[in-house]
């Protein structure tokens, strides 16, 4: 339980090993707001929509920058796992990052206060998550019995407080919600101005919605399951890149023994998307979402399935078998889960697949 | 998700329908700091110890008080299951109660206040959990999704929003946290004083430790399971009491699809008992709950047990078979846990053993 010196320290933490990943299709002034806490890192900017724009980047931060062309001409064929004309383009960014982490945030969303006024610097704050272990098997009322404060309250098994390696840090949003498209419809006016004071590990067995837009992961644990799945241009279903993502990350992890935490840190969400082109985008996956639900919650992976690659692969097989009658579209989003993983080992050849072999299973 | 009109409402709510359980060895002095909350309820005080001390309690209240003599003279030879010396005797207030909810707390318990300032009415805010559904098959990342302001996240199961009956709702504690005698001894000086302004769900399958000392439960629901075991006096263990019946009560509630809410209210904990006097009633349960909790976590019950006494007399054979082995406390327990059960139908006869029967079961 050794505290994280973060704010003390001078260097930033981190920070040689971990990229921010922002999809986009506008210049990034969003980022002058962040400048304190994202200046030190670099950034992977995956450029969303018509390559010949040009996305402006504010003076100072250090970048590498992928349109359409880029993507196109890195994976060749390979290419058309990555969604067009959607931010499920940002697994991307994932892919080619070299880093042992990744933070992605989208350019809507800017720096939040905290309840005394003070600004909050999300980055820290997952990187302080991702660095303190899980509690995945065993409920702690007190919340992440790791923070400053915190510990194990009684009856919690001794055997279990260790934990295990955090995977995911889940961040959350103040100001406009991550509603669906009903509920933005049905309450318009809905702020989320509730500072939830809290970190904890998400249950073993227990899905949950895994939002896109403040998220941040270790890629050599997880890398490979954070994919976005076939979104947006000439696809039937959009808003559910994360969403598809969280499913199957989840899947994964509670079959490795890693684990996922969420509540801090909070962004600031400025703008609500428009709940009738939401709607449009949403509504296959509204209905589809109660057949994926127990799919996933009934997904067994083999004790053979010890790295994240070979979970995925198999996952992609299970999606085939199970939900392509639902509709022909999982046909095609599992062959494009093979092919992403393909994509992934072809620019990770350092043996990614076999770093989880070493004892991390249960 | 209609709102509880609680704190506009003249009348407390529930005010004829909750019982609120006090076990106790000293004056009740403590109450009057809960007199504008409590008053208008009724109290059971459950006397521990010496029945022939007389134990004040502050006018204006009204209640009835149980002590040993009255405890034995009701159950005559099933008094065995009630335990004495220990605060585990307050589950004979649950069995007495004529009424649906029941709200427990601990004589050092005392109004904690929120970040603005204002005194927390604990009691109103178990009540609001009590009558909001719980959401147990997936979890909301915004937590209760029934509070004002708050609600389903994207991405979360229509077919899962009506939620279920909530049967528990366990409260927290600012000021000394709960934490076992080791931490206590590791940490002496560590208290809790964040205040995260959340309840939500613990997930189907996930087990948690639930402390006895700021509790709420729906005795229709979930009462003959709210079984405190064989504490204190002639007792290998103490301190298990609650955690005992927590675990017992999760099974059960995930067997029949009712939930169970933590996290608000507050209540402030004045005074941390001894550590080493708790290290000595813990010191077999700390070593004993390792075998416990796989044992809680892999118990199944059969389609057959459709009421609360039907799944807790099977779990009481799944103790005595699995656990009797542990130590032969655990053979007692099982024995305790069915005497329980037929006290507690002796003093409520009116059929709460198929109440739940009518389709509350998944």
């Amino acid at each position: 339980m050794a505290a994280i010196e973060a704010s003390k320290s001078s260097t930033p933490l981190l920070k040689d090993e971990l990229d921010i990943v922002i999809p986009t299709i506008r210049n990034l002034d969003f980022l002058e707001m962040w400048r304190p806490f994202f200046q030190p890192y670099h950034l992977i900017i995956v450029q969303d929509g018509d390559p010949s724009r040009t996305i402006k980047v504010p003076e100072g931060f250090d970048y590498e920058l992928y349109n359409r062309n880029d993507i196109n001409k890195i994976l060749g064929p390979k290419a058309s796992c990555i969604s067009f004309k959607d931010s499920a383009c940002r697994c991307f960014g994932y892919m080619v990052s070299k880093k042992k982490y990744i933070f992605t945030i989208d350019d809507d969303c800017f720096v939040a206060k905290d309840p005394s006024g003070k600004e909050i610097n999300a980055l820290e704050q997952h990187i302080k998550n991702l660095l303190s272990p899980s509690t995945p098997f065993f409920f702690n009322t007190l919340y992440d019995p790791y923070r400053d404060g915190a510990d194990f309250v009684r009856g919690y098994p001794f055997s279990l407080r260790e934990g295990v390696p955090t995977a995911v840090s889940h961040g959350l949003w103040l100001n406009i919600p991550d509603y669906d498209a009903p509920t933005q419809l049905v309450k318009p006016r809905e702020r989320n101005t509730r500072y939830v004071d809290a970190v904890m590990t998400i249950p073993k067995g227990t899905l949950f919605p895994m939002c896109g837009m403040n998220l941040g992961f270790n890629r050599e644990l997880i890398g490979p399951a954070m994919y976005f799945g076939l979104m947006g241009d000439g696809q039937p279903i959009g808003r559910y890149d994360d969403m598809w993502a969280g499913w199957c990350t989840k899947v994964i992890c509670d079959h490795l023994g890693l684990g996922i935490k969420t509540g801090l840190p909070y962004i600031w969400h400025s703008k609500a998307s428009n709940p009738f082109v939401n709607l449009k985008k949403e509504y296959k996956g509204i209905y589809w979402q109660e057949e994926l639900i127990p799919f996933f919650q009934s997904a067994t992976l083999s004790k053979e399935c010890t790295t994240v690659q070979k979970c995925y692969l198999e996952l992609a097989k299970q999606v085939k078998a199970k939900l392509g009658k639902v509709d022909d579209y999982f046909n095609k989003l599992a062959d494009a889960m093979v092919t992403w993983i393909e994509a992934w080992d072809e620019l990770n050849p350092s043996g990614a697949s076999t770093e989880l072999a070493n004892g991390s299973t249960k």
